[in-house]
């Protein structure tokens, strides 16, 4: 697993999602910035912000055991000087579960700062099922 | 209601919720970078690039009609030199109705060109109520 320093927002990216798979606490946490600014929304969660309420709930979702297989499709960027952006589909399943859960849409969002890049921002949320999105038509609030 | 160039993120951040508020889809769409790289996912919904496809969501929800009421709280901003992210509670009422939806997490990002500043993200996402936070204690997947 690459280690910092991180010298491009992709290499960041890419070991965000290894230590997710690996459900490694401290390799997660060498890829967010130390910093009280950062944010983390995982699905359906309440926003977390600053190193110790995004650990505790990585801790929390580590303790649960599962191993998570994910596959990211359909990248989007936009790069600033200091802040990068990754729109991206992530498509998670568990290891030995026969459920497929919906796709989520994650807003990754990656700062350089002395020490490479890092993470400060993780929004998640789940992606409708192509049924949901038929029966939203016309009923879309905000 | 303030109109473009908009010299800082946060002009730019009013006047997308004035023109939510407003329903005022000229006002929305005089907001966002004129770019293919915009990202905007609506709560619940798919992931919406481009131009053509964000401004066509927001014609469908600004013809639904509703008068929208909308409070942000816990603002916390990430600087960048050309990127600002804005992450914000919003609590969205309906003019007339009596339900009161969950409020909503948003990442708002805005992207500094000869232009000023415009939004180049905007990801929203249902944020649980107290019951379904206690209820997911101990079963966070991602």
């Amino acid at each position: 697993m690459k280690q910092p320093p991180f010298s491009t927002a992709q290499e960041t990216e890419n070991a965000f999602y290894d230590a997710l798979e690996k459900a490694d606490l401290e390799a997660m946490m060498t890829v967010w910035a130390e910093d009280d600014e950062i944010v983390c929304v995982h699905p359906g969660g309440m926003r977390l912000t600053g190193v110790e309420q995004v650990r505790e709930a990585w801790r929390q979702i580590f303790n649960g055991g599962a191993v998570l297989r994910i596959k990211l499709r359909q990248l989007q960027t936009i790069d600033g000087k200091t802040l990068t952006v990754h729109s991206v589909y992530e498509q998670i399943s568990i290891d030995g579960g026969t459920e497929q859960p919906p796709p989520m849409i994650a807003t990754n969002i990656y700062q350089h700062a002395d020490n490479g890049w890092r993470m400060v921002v993780h929004h998640a949320s789940p992606a409708p099922s192509r049924l949901e999105t038929e029966s939203r038509r016309g009923k879309l609030l905000h």
